[in-house]
């Protein structure tokens, strides 16, 4: 232990509280490497004294950390730097269709961000979106500012509907559609109608985030393994499991499309007892470069099992909190008995603004001109990687957002994304994506995405990982 | 039973489904008194056959009826219509703060409703209001579009902190505030907080739509009696609860404000076992007419003990889906750890309009502007009940939106409910404000909502009143 690691200038009149800075400042000297894994920092006591601040304003400083991963607490010797491969990870798994990790990458200071969440706002009809906004604000009279219908107003069901079926296959009455703000409300939802206990299961790796939402409904979670056409069927019938959430279009991360016959044994898994149900999320499928869409696994559904969920975060803006599920009749049923007074989170403002631009067509042709950027920016990526594939097995490709490279040569995650921080470059494993001890399991898988950089920013990013990679 | 009580002609072009003009024709059936209390409906299977559409059709229009109280259901005899009186309760007391109640009243036909819902958006600002958003979205950027963090944007958590500070007494950090979509938003992500299986106690009479929430969670829920001071703390302490849920500046729907005694009791209550809260629901304490307002209890509370909840839909309006709590620091901490995750429900283009809306003064002058309004209906409303006193009890006066009327005369609130609908005015029963076992107890008290009616109104309604009640 050094002697004081942590040199802090507090200032009063900073504008932030005396607890934002402190935790600040060490967040900054972990991530900038000047306090390192394991190293033991002061006691809370002997800061506050040395800082002349309350012992709470420390405490809660270091709760934030601990919460964060910065630190971990180990009763009764003290507080250490937390391991801050484990950290970044966290914090992109975490951002799943929300361009949050760029930001965290500037705090790490790598040039070049391959996340796999980053997306590109710099062609969005911000124009239009503004136009709309002011023509509803001139014509908005008092009911756009009353209180909306509990699942939603419902010409924007019915636009949702539509493009549900016309864009995915979704069978569905505008009745079946509960609009809500992002979709985490939409789980949060969902627990109320399904209930308490419930066996879910996962595809591993899966989607951190609603990993985290189940655990915190304390379901017990199956992780189920999957092989090249997704997650195995004959496991989760084995697992016991109620409920499963799956991403058949393109499976996140791997970037898997389950093929038909598998969607068969999903939906036949389902059928087989009472109030078995699959949840579709449904989360890029916008995005696909090469054949035919694939319809939603719901469009198969015949038996009302599926639960769809989709959002407006991904394919417009992060901003638009405004995600939409689908529920079968029996869970609709249930909704509106248990739940059917739980308010809107979405404003009739905000309602109004989304359904303007999907059906006076603005929707389609964004949809269309960022199938075509992302396209271009994926066939530009394919062509630099050409090189690595003596090296590399690349998969995951002709849709969504990113690509995976699986790696040949036996080496460590840990190792390939060091080497590519080293180079200027983030690069994400997929051992984020796995849950604690699947780990260590398979070769190296390493994410790469590409909807928030240039080309010029691929082509640097690509030919620095070449000089550490291959 | 009547041969076929329902004459349903169906428009397959309507714009409708088949189910909701099912829905719709029975509800108005029910409504307009053509289809009587504990009427036997045809069967499911009948009116599919008659009607010529699915079965599932008319199940789920059933369904949906009997959720919302239209229709109740008797397991081997089939369908009959519910009690109406119950229904209209029902309406009316999941919409406090939601100016919802009045669109139900139209359906009823009553031409005079007392609602204490319904707010007068006569004088709310919309060109302010446009012209924020205007230049909001005129200097949007791309970061307006991003999401924003979990618990709201950092600028809106510190105007709400001054507004709170300087008009409600709050003492807090901005660190501690999350805004979310709706107070049923933060009582789920409360729950999440507090966890599993917490025993509640509430106020008795309380507000229902947080009674149906706690429910949802399946917390056990005590309900707990008021005296002249509100709730009672003894039996607080009896009833084994570890949080309760009260309203102490203007309890809903009593109008009791709770003085500084049983304030501290309350806290000492709190104070008295680990993990003991308190929610402080602080619903429409912006409008007192008299005396300074009181501050709330979250001021007087120096152990953390306190969670607060407040919401801008009453005071701006319906639409503008942001509440606020205010989180003690051993519960923020348990948020950051449990449901930091949970991303924001609150898009940061509407943060960023509220954040001017408050921060220029508008909301400041909105305010008074409308507890001038709503002074000149209180004092009109009280003047025109003079003659109301001989018979009735007067409460819950200079404040909030509603005043209450004690029935002298031992008559029953459905006669007088019934009573004043004859005479085209609809008034609130406090029996739709307790529980199934409490309602027959006590008095009949009416309550009377004044915020939504023109003085004209208001004349016409009482002088209405007076012909059947006095």
């Amino acid at each position: 232990m050094r002697e004081l690691p942590i040199h802090i200038e507090l200032e009063q009149k900073s504008g932030k509280t005396l607890y934002e800075q402190i935790y600040e400042h060490i967040r900054e000297e972990i991530r900038k490497g000047n306090l390192l894994q394991d190293e033991r920092l002061p006691s809370a006591r002997f800061l506050s004294e040395y800082l002349q601040v309350s012992r709470t304003t420390v405490d809660m400083a270091y709760s934030q950390l601990v919460a964060e991963g910065y630190l971990v607490a180990k009763p009764r010797s003290g507080y250490f730097v937390g391991d801050v491969r484990e950290l970044y990870n966290t914090g992109v798994t975490d951002a799943r269709g929300q361009a949050e990790p760029s930001r965290e990458a500037e705090g790490l200071g790598q040039r070049y961000d391959f996340s796999p969440n980053a997306i590109d706002m710099s062609q969005f009809p911000y124009a239009t979106w503004k136009k709309i906004t002011k023509n509803i604000m001139v014509d908005a009279r008092s009911h756009m500012f009353a209180l909306g219908e509990p699942q939603g107003d419902i010409e924007l069901r019915r636009t949702i509907c539509r493009y549900l079926h016309g864009s995915r296959g979704v069978n569905c009455d505008p009745e079946q559609i509960i609009i809500g703000a992002g979709n985490d409300f939409l789980l949060l939802l969902l627990e109320k109608i399904l209930g308490r206990h419930i066996h879910v299961a996962m595809e591993n790796p899966t989607y951190i985030r609603a990993y985290k939402i189940f655990r915190s409904f304390a379901y017990p979670i199956s992780l189920i393994p999957m092989d090249d056409k997704g997650i195995r069927a004959d496991q989760l019938e084995d697992s016991g499991a109620k409920l499963a959430y799956v991403m058949p279009s393109r499976q996140y991360p791997t970037g898997i499309s389950m093929p038909i016959g598998r969607r068969m044994e999903l939906l036949r898994w389902a059928d087989r007892e009472e109030d078995r149900y699959l949840i579709e999320d449904d989360y890029d499928s916008e995005f696909r470069y090469k054949g035919k869409p694939l319809p939603s696994l719901q469009a198969s559904d015949g038996r009302g099992r599926v639960i769809y969920i989709g959002t407006f975060s991904k394919a417009i803006a992060p901003a638009i909190r405004v995600s939409y599920m689908v529920l079968p009749y029996p869970l609709l049923e249930r909704y509106r008995r248990e739940c059917g007074f739980f308010s809107s989170t979405v404003s009739r403002i905000d309602q109004t603004i989304l359904n303007e631009f999907i059906s006076d067509g603005y929707f389609e042709r964004y949809l269309n001109k960022m199938r075509k950027l992302y396209r271009t920016k994926h066939d530009f990526l394919l062509g630099e990687l050409r090189e690595f594939e003596r090296d590399f097995t690349l998969s995951g490709e002709n849709a969504g957002l990113h690509v995976l490279l699986t790696d040949k040569r036996g080496r460590r995650e840990n190792a390939l994304e060091q080497a590519a921080a080293e180079a200027d470059v983030k690069v994400y494993g997929m051992g984020a994506f796995r849950m604690e001890e699947e780990q260590a399991k398979g070769p190296a898988a390493m994410i790469l995405g590409y909807g928030g950089l240039t080309q010029e920013a691929i082509r640097e990013g690509i030919s620095a990982l070449k000089k550490v990679w291959l």
